[in-house]
């Protein structure tokens, strides 16, 4: 921020004589514009240590007569999804999906009326809810995303990101991405970085609203997923979504799936929970000039507020090693004018 | 190509009478430059039915006037590696890699002496090789390309790229890539297409050259892979390469391998083995224009010729569905030019 003011300043005493003279100020505006740009591109941020530290890191990687330069090829930007691109409270969008499917798919299944934990679900039992296990929430997903193509799957998504709204703000779960990031995502490609998602959430469901929400093409998802089969039906070549786990990208999974997917190291790295801690070190741990964020829910007011106490998208740990290694929190309370595009 | 000439023609009737004036003939070469751009941009391309229907389908997909558009977004190509971007005969490439290895690594494994396949390979006994079995050769890989990071995989690979020579050609592996299928690359990204390699090979082996020799980013490889494990080490986050297959990108593997890395279904796609009817097949049957096409193995003057006499890039089921499915084959010896880069 003061680099950019001393530049401003600076130009504006050169051209300060020049300023009397009309035609001339069209010339002014021009040649100041690309200066401003670099600041400008994050209005949704105050200023504060997280937004110097994201125009400082890129301004030391994209200077090509610095030593820490970074050539474009190498400027890999990974995001988490859940918590850190859009809001993850009270539950994951993926479960309120998933549960939504056990509702529409119930007849279907008579059985569910008795057999736990799809029961619950169906009889709304908020306390047997509060208490699913990582078993749980497995097998309602392999009963609501498998047996179907992955075309079919999408278009059951993209319907449901059409008509779902969430509990507290009666909004499509797609207008509650954060401005924030999503000025930071621009930001970061505008300066030659290549972004990509790395969510714990499954690939496919991210990928239903990955371009459109947030600039990021299907290729550039890294995500968990579940097995697929190929097989011809009358002649056609489909495949064949399968209740069977392929990968879990969380926690350490989230380094593994970063080298499956895009064989780079990235050189900087955002997140909000503990499952994305070895994201983190994956990225701290390169030679290349390199960045760690995590974004802090602290604002309850305009947002959640939640750290040790949740199991969703719990901070904890991260909270210690981000102090020990120098990553940045950042305060959504005190460092985002707004959070969503709606906030004024 | 007809199509092409019709609108030169076109344009010369258009343009006959300002021709007799001087300085209006350098208007006419800029307007004529972008029509001709496309056919020049193939110069490896003998005319003929592979280059027309190439230039063809171009023109279909991306003309917004005509029903059967394709937005960029969804312009997808996918290559296969060995084969049909560079040769692989007499064996593949990534195996006269493992061999080297193979050969280095030796005096920290004396019990290879008496072991086979790794017996044959250090007495270089060409009847025991002949018959390597897939056990076999998945023996081999795990062996020589474990027990290392990603990055330091990476560096073997690249060190063995600049030393090793192909056993008749004398050159670099790097210099046996096909430079009518380079051309072909670089024509479908003029185009809007995004350009992947879906390779039997492994991913991490094809990423140490499909950027330099492709113009290929490491994130539109799809491979074969191993598994890695996080790890951290005094500190740091690294990956370590297991001796444990992952996923096996051949065959009905490489609709899967596309689906999990791409998520989008191709619109061309090209191939030269029967390892690669799957992914024809996928293409086949999308409902946008689609191309599949096989590069024919039939110049042993040149590179070489096999069909259904090989193990290594093995065609001959492909060319029935080739004939039953409208697929094109590509005849290296009647449609391309020259094949390497050297050739005249």
């Amino acid at each position: 921020m003061s680099n950019i003011l001393s530049k401003l300043v600076t130009l504006i005493a050169m051209f300060r004589h020049w300023l009397k003279k009309g035609p001339i100020l069209l010339v002014f505006v021009g040649l100041v514009a690309p200066v401003v740009a670099a600041d400008d591109a994050l209005p949704s941020w105050n200023d504060g240590p997280s937004k110097s530290a994201i125009i400082e890191f890129v301004q030391l990687v994209t200077d090509k007569t610095g030593s820490r330069y970074v050539p474009a090829e190498r400027r890999i930007a990974t995001f988490d999804n859940d918590g850190t691109l859009w809001v993850s409270h009270p539950f994951y969008a993926q479960l309120a999906f998933a549960m939504e499917r056990v509702r529409a798919l119930a007849p279907k299944h008579p059985e569910w009326k008795t057999k736990q934990p799809f029961k619950a679900i169906l009889e709304n039992d908020q306390a047997t809810l509060g208490k699913l296990t990582e078993h749980d929430l497995a097998e309602i997903v392999m009963a609501t995303h498998a047996g179907m193509t992955p075309q079919q799957f999408e278009a059951i998504v993209q319907q449901w990101l059409e008509t779902a709204r969430h509990p507290r703000f009666k909004v499509r779960y797609t207008e509650l991405v954060y401005q924030p990031m999503i000025e930071l995502l621009e930001y970061l490609r505008a300066n030659g970085f290549k972004t990509f998602i790395v969510s714990g959430g499954g690939i496919e469901f991210v990928r239903a609203f990955a371009a459109k929400s947030y600039g990021i093409p299907r290729w550039q998802v890294v995500g968990s997923s579940i097995k697929n089969k190929f097989e011809l039906v009358d002649g056609k070549a489909q495949l064949e979504r399968l209740p069977e786990i392929n990968f879990i990208d969380d926690g350490p999974g989230k380094a593994v799936g970063i080298n499956a997917h895009i064989g780079l190291r990235p050189i900087a790295a955002f997140g909000n929970s503990d499952g994305d801690i070895e994201m983190l070190e994956y990225t701290d741990s390169g030679k290349d000039a390199h960045l760690e964020m995590m974004v802090h829910h602290d604002d309850a007011e305009r947002e959640y507020a939640y750290g040790c106490d949740t199991k969703v998208g719990r901070l904890c740990e991260g909270i210690e090693l981000a102090k020990e290694r120098g990553w940045q929190l950042i305060s959504m309370k005190n460092e985002w004018v707004r959070i969503f595009a709606f906030d004024k």
